[in-house]
């Protein structure tokens, strides 16, 4: 199909938004392709819309590959339905409510675990009719406490979400494995850099496995760790080292602290109460200190115990406590629960329970708060002078640490914006809403359950982070707004003119969608447009048009070539796509 | 693509569910292609995503045709927009809000007139970048009071909504008509039986022109009035009949009634309030009788008369009044107002304004009520003894009627479903919300605009009312969730299985969607589903499979054919609907 650009709406800024810090967010906005109506709220204009059309079919047809069935379930879900999974209370403020003329409450869905299990709940009841996977695409809502870059950060944005009944748990490994594969799919089709990584189940999963699709770029928020050698991946919450053993880490190793003997002794330590500090005074190093962190745990106080150069993992220590929400404590908890001042906190003779990262376990002598002001003790030893209530991973990883898979390689960070998410959620909702189905030995079992989630607006905005600089776009070919931009220098021109006709209608006619500038505008005007629209392919009819010559730039390449040959090369390749 | 039965999630049921009244309703409920998560809330299942997606894009590609461009606008409305149009008070309980976590008021959209006015204000600011039309595909929300025969009338649905903008009303006139051209293309090719009859603008217009699209069901709540012999067609809202002359109509010569005189008297009707009433103590026939009807126009009394055999028409009404809301009034207005008991107004002597009808100002010797107790007026004449403020046409037309645009034709009613709408909006929403652009004379100048609608869900359900019956549907071939229904009688049968298996691939492999059952049940059970699902081409392998012969039913007419055979035809009549 052709377009004349003149008679469409897309609508280039010269200026870069000042409000916008994404690059992706900048392209978008300059490119015509969304508009911002309210904070976190986007219009998809007609070119950002194609890009989400491609998007959309890409992840249609791969998720129909793999057997997945598409419906569409209402984005307004009953608060009862929400209240019977416990999440109308737990999801908080990020949950947007409405209510109806009677006052019936709904939830507007960031996701649709409840409906779906009550859908299949209702319509299936034999083993005979699972595994099923189920698929939608469509409008999901979150009240995001801080909407930002645009569309990889929004309040009401696009999404792919999945869920697939098994009859056990090996079922659930399949329907996994499809779908997991179906994603490695979609996002190589649509041009992404990214990486499966191991993930935490957080929140919403239960049992046990689950990965995200990262999409590599700075201005990811999530930090991904991979290493130097194997294939290892995993997001930061997630990441393990590997278990420093007693001798094994030269930081651990028995020996005087600046001569201090190798028992326990008070140091007078007045107002040294960060690790800098604590080093600064007593000339050793933070891997010779053990932190001790006052947390709440659904509001009780625990304490816990990371290595001085170390950072706790707050997801971590969430799952080994068992608890739904865990908070670094204030002063005044801390110091009601340490009886100590702030600062001086130490896990001797605490009456809270402890949890200590196992690299604090493996250290022989170290420095410890005295719950006194100004004191601290050293020469303490971990499992002698006290003893954790637990003692497990508790600790983010650290770069260049040796990787927990391979011998050889070296821990590596980087940073990715996650864009893609599978989840094992196991019998976690079809427990709670009492779903279930009757087995193959008669009796009544829970439907096990997975869940899948694509955020397509934010793939849209991860690929501009990828392929995009700050004159413009390149789109990878699968998810180009058009296939060919035909650029005419000067419109007047008849022999251009004629020249732009012949070529737009041998291209359409091969079943390519064309956009053809014929707008009266400066030839720079022009290239300056096409740099932000990134349609890949740009033949530019300009001043060889009387011989049939024209140019074509591809990723900033060019070249001169005959008309004809042009359009046999580009029909040529698109067809291979196909 | 095959899909293979078993697998699907297309859960039949053979109870016809109590709460359905409508046929469509019944019918996508037993077929599993809805399934109601709240009042007015469905979602759509796998057969039933699959026909809504084809309704879809048979929109997209004729609304691209049309010169179109699809967008995509929020859900989310900032309410300050629907301010400043005045429709956020002005639309009452059926606009669903939601407040966010800081408190900001939205609405969830039922339309988009504003977000779309604002959002071109803001890109196109001169004459050179008109016109546009743009158009979205997306989940629409209306707190209906009462949703009732399932997707007919729902909460939560899925619509096409498109607006137009022109420089002037000539452009609206041309970008109007290719949207009426385009939306006769896809009702067509939807295969609805439909007609495009004149409409009020109601609320939403101004600029006088309106027409909807009405597809002709009796489950319909639309009364749509065509003319037995030309091409008239129009709502009852609309429709206007001829104006009955003096002595046009027969009903209305001057002659006494029941021996009392031609001139004003009055006559004791005891307990005689209602037109029944009168006539049969009267022995007059109700078009002799004077209705007198009081009103509140925004609040204030107003009196409307019309014939006894007529009833008011609300929406011409609030048009000659002007007012914002008309409503019926209760008993102690129209006491108050008319100074007289319930049943008994009268037009003389009144002093609130009084709005007649064109057929009473014919009228010659009428009865009214006397505004006292048990007495009416007999012999009273329109003009002479009362004086209306205003005469207009202020009644529905009656089944009957002569046509008001051919000479020969009488009025036909009959039952309809609004499907579509177009509307010349004109400058209802650029003028409040500012929005302007650069005319050719280089002044300043709002935007003429359309606004276009199709209710898809409701189009889907519409196809039903018109194409089902109690035992199934058979859909149109357009929209048929698969080209081919395979059902194999007997799957424990290898000739059948085989002979299926290389049914299944011809048909594929020609790009045709079949949906094989091959699921291990009686035929009846098959047969039965398959009457629900309603794939217009079945084919039944059986008891002749190892002859190469199945049966092939079309819209309930069966015959034996060669496999090969079938394949070759049904493949040709697709191929030729492309």
């Amino acid at each position: 199909m052709i377009h004349y650009q003149s008679k469409q709406l897309m609508p280039t800024l010269r200026e870069t938004p000042a409000e916008a810090e994404a690059l992706s967010h900048r392209l978008l906005l300059r490119g015509g392709m969304i508009r911002q109506l309210a904070s976190g709220v986007y219009t998809y204009m007609p070119l950002g819309r194609r890009v989400l059309r491609k998007l959309e079919n890409i992840i249609r047809e791969e998720l129909d590959a793999a057997g997945a069935q598409e419906v569409t379930m209402p984005v307004m879900q009953p608060a009862d339905l929400w209240r019977q999974s416990g999440r109308y209370d737990d999801y908080g403020p990020e949950l947007m409510r409405v209510k109806d003329r009677n006052n019936r409450e709904f939830a507007l869905g960031p996701t649709h675990e409840e409906v779906v299990t009550a859908l299949i709940h209702g319509d299936v009841d034999s083993y005979k009719q699972l595994p099923l996977t189920l698929y939608q695409i469509g409008t999901k809502f979150r009240d995001e406490k801080r909407p930002r870059f645009g569309l990889l950060r929004g309040r009401e944005f696009v999404m792919m979400d999945a869920y697939s009944f098994s009859e056990d748990m090996e079922g659930l490994d399949v329907s996994y494995e499809a779908m997991f594969q179906a994603y490695r799919a979609i996002f190589s089709r649509a041009g992404l850099n990214y990486l499966a990584v191991e993930a935490d189940g957080g929140a919403i999963g239960d049992a046990g496995g689950t990965h995200e699709f990262m999409a590599l770029a700075d201005i990811g928020e999530d930090t991904v760790v991979t290493c130097s050698c194997c294939e290892y991946g995993a997001n930061l919450e997630k990441a393990s080292g590997r278990t420093p053993g007693k001798s094994g880490d030269g930081a651990n190793n028995a020996r005087e602290i600046n001569g201090i003997a190798d028992s326990r002794q008070r140091l007078h330590t007045p107002d040294a109460s960060t690790i800098p500090e604590l080093c600064g005074l007593l000339g050793i190093e933070p891997q010779e200190i053990i932190k001790t962190l006052i947390y709440e745990a659904d509001g009780k106080p625990i304490a816990v115990l990371v290595r001085g150069d170390h950072e706790v993992n707050e997801t971590k220590l969430q799952q080994a406590v068992g608890a739904v929400m865990v908070e670094l404590a204030g002063a005044d908890v801390t110091v009601a629960a340490t009886s100590s001042a702030k600062g001086f906190a130490g896990p001797i003779g605490l009456n809270i329970p402890v949890y200590a990262d196992e690299a604090v376990m493996a250290m022989e002598n170290a420095l410890v708060g005295a719950r006194e002001k100004d004191w601290h003790l050293g020469g303490v030893r971990p499992g002698v002078d006290f003893q954790p209530l637990s003692v497990g991973d508790f600790r983010n990883v650290k770069e260049g640490e040796a990787c927990p898979t391979c011998s050889r390689g070296k821990l590596v960070f980087r940073r990715g914006i996650e864009v893609g998410h599978v989840f094992k959620l196991g019998i976690k909702y079809s427990v709670p809403l009492n779903a279930s189905f009757q087995d193959r030995g008669g009796r009544q079992s829970h439907y096990v359950m997975g869940c899948y989630g694509i955020g397509v607006s934010r793939l849209m905005a991860a690929l501009v982070e990828q392929h995009g600089s700050e004159t413009g776009i390149v789109w990878p070919r699968e998810v180009a707004p058009y296939n060919v931009h035909l650029v005419v220098i000067a419109i007047a021109d008849a022999e251009q003119r004629q020249l732009a006709e012949k070529l737009a209608k041998a291209l359409s006619s091969a079943n390519l969608d064309v956009l053809v500038d014929e707008r009266n505008e400066r030839p720079g005007v022009k290239l300056k447009d096409a740099d932000l629209f990134g349609i890949p392919d740009r033949l530019i009819v300009g001043r060889s048009a009387a011989q049939g010559i024209i140019e074509w730039k591809v990723n900033g390449e060019s070249r001169e070539i005959l008309w004809e040959k042009a359009v046999e090369e580009i029909t040529l390749s698109n067809d291979k796509r196909k």
